[in-house]
């Protein structure tokens, strides 16, 4: 182990072999794929899938096998949400200090997402409800499908529609006006709807939905992934900044860009009239 | 009358009664309608109308009977802006302190708009100019019609886009290259481009506008309403927050909804497989 | 010269005559056009016209003879962006410290962009990529034609999509979805696609194209153009700022406008039902 892999063991890990006990887990070729898998239920999440998804994204900021991911739900949906039975039951019973726990937790997966440094991408089809339409709010792409459900529906179960993040996040996707719509009435916006407005990059057949999905990783994998850890983290780093700041933010973190191998390797390629080949570093 | 009623009588106050100077009002079920009526000028503001606004608005944070409002105008347009003999010319002679006091007193109509717990619904016909546009783009939701027509036209009459907020809150509804051109140029925008352009939430006839509009307010007063005023501050109160800020905010405020009443009521009908019936604490 | 002329006489200029190496440069009845001229190489930006673009653009805020810009290329495309070859290859070679000059001097001819008063409009057909495409995004308004190619290539070239302030700038335009698709795969969006998402105000034949653009500069320059440079400045300035601070904001920034002359002209000239003649003072 040289130096530097000593200095920095502590920030380096794998998790092709991790194994996941709440959802489907696997990596191929640095592409993890995140299934939701209880598709009887359509896809529920309980307190142990979201504490384990929290710790799983804070991993993934460390992992040098994984580049992307694609989250998606087994069945012919996404995800139903928090559990009613085993998140909502408990929740009415609980003291103030417990519920804030919950709700910072629930709000930490999302800043989880955002904080890693691979490119998340939501593959929905089906339903896309509550807690669930947040995890697709909180990717970073989306592909539906025309039979995509998105409902924000936590006004329907008597609570504010400002759920991890969503009164900041979703308003920058879809426009103030929309996100007001969903999050004041609950209401569930069609795949069409949320393709129109921009929710959905693309839509898909659900029959090709996971391969379209695991293309786009893949092709973001073959690319200068150190790169586009960068353009994540600056997406993330200029959301209140003011544009002057953005942009000198901007110059030192492209400034560090120019500095890697891959900068080098694409002007190479270039020259010599051939396709890069990007190692992420 | 309980000790918290003692002590909070002056954040209470009733509206249905509220008899209006400049516009009309009524309350019917929760929902407020607030009508401009002068259509033979295609409803203009006045100084009045504009300091009464901003007054009603300014009690309706403390009204315990209105959960929703709807603003409309009167015959077959919205509203044409600052009357030019009633505002415009008076203000060509102002000296500063008092042209800011003017400006100031709009700009209060819009930050009480925004800080008013309940959801304002725009219903949007014909004519919707300067300070009329205003008033639909500080609304929550807003229905259009085919021949409605948006204006920002402040630049026909010598002044800037800046008016009321208009740079910060319309480039978040529509997004700025859109934004820029309404107000850089003052030209209309059809109904058709409104909807495409996420201003508008529908489209509807010119007939069914307004049952549409308190339709919609309707199942918002359905719904559960302290929650609804939750979303709402915290739309305007993440508005320059960073992700994270956001988040944490977030987690406070939905904790504070999963405290009260309506939360439970929505999980008990859910167990009984009724429909809730919120009460709105 | 009056004693208010002396005092201001480093604020002013005039560019009718300036001499551009870099690209072409023309001034008629106060719109200025810039010409982007290698079309043998898709008028691709070199270190020479970055920084002669980002001094002209700061000589801009003090010109009193030009009170709009258009932007465009010569041939059948936009801008190619950063050279290959008098670009990409000396950066590689760069140390980190003159990286960053590199950096912050693209980022500064946005910040110029922005700072001058006059609105620009981008007249943007066939291939506007990298920088170019960055040109286009910093204008105030852009026009497209269907053949129209906008990319946001940096990652093929090995770097991060945060370029010049694309990721704090190109979402408020088209949403964060679709900004982080073209950020992270650097995918080409067609003129319809732009015109679909707001990129492109509108999209025009390649022969109405630069006419069109124009046309819409007379119009801006026809208007207030003092007021419009209030405009451009209070979307900058309200970026990052609450719906409070931004309200307050314009409202002192309006009172300024209505101080104005042309302010009263407009009024002078709806009593006499007569059309305003503004002078931009």
């Amino acid at each position: 182990m040289t130096s530097s892999n000593a200095l920095l063991a502590g920030n380096r890990t794998t998790l092709a072999g991790y194994r996941a006990t709440h959802f489907g887990w696997s990596v191929t070729n640095g592409v993890a794929t995140i299934m939701l898998n209880r598709p009887e239920r359509k896809n529920p999440l309980t307190f142990e899938s979201y504490a384990e998804l929290r710790d799983l994204f804070r991993q993934l900021a460390y992992a040098t096998d994984v580049k992307a991911v694609v989250i998606h739900g087994a069945g012919d949906n996404f995800c139903s949400g928090g559990d009613v039975h085993e998140i909502i039951a408990p929740l009415v019973d609980l003291p103030m200090p417990e519920l804030l726990l919950f709700t910072r937790m629930t709000g930490d997966l999302v800043k989880a997402m955002r904080h890693c440094p691979q490119p998340v991408i939501a593959a929905v089809d089906g339903v896309c409800a509550g807690a669930g339409a947040i995890l697709a709010m909180a990717s970073d792409m989306r592909l539906g499908t025309a039979r995509s459900k998105l409902a924000f529906l936590f006004a329907r179960v008597g609570l504010a529609g400002c759920d991890m993040g969503a009164c900041s996040i979703l308003p920058r996707i879809i426009g103030q006006g929309r996100a007001a719509e969903l999050l004041y009435t609950g209401r569930a916006a069609s795949g069409d709807e949320g393709y129109q407005w921009g929710f959905y990059n693309h839509l898909c057949t659900p029959e090709t939905l996971l391969d379209e999905a695991a293309k786009l990783a893949s092709d973001l994998v073959a690319g200068p992934t150190f790169a586009h850890g960068i353009t994540k983290k600056m997406l993330h780093q200029e959301w209140s900044m003011s544009i002057d700041e953005a942009i000198e933010s901007e110059a030192q973190a492209q400034a560090i860009c120019m500095s890697t191998r891959d900068f080098e390797r694409a002007y190479r390629a270039f020259a010599a009239k051939t396709r890069p080949v990007f190692e992420g570093d």
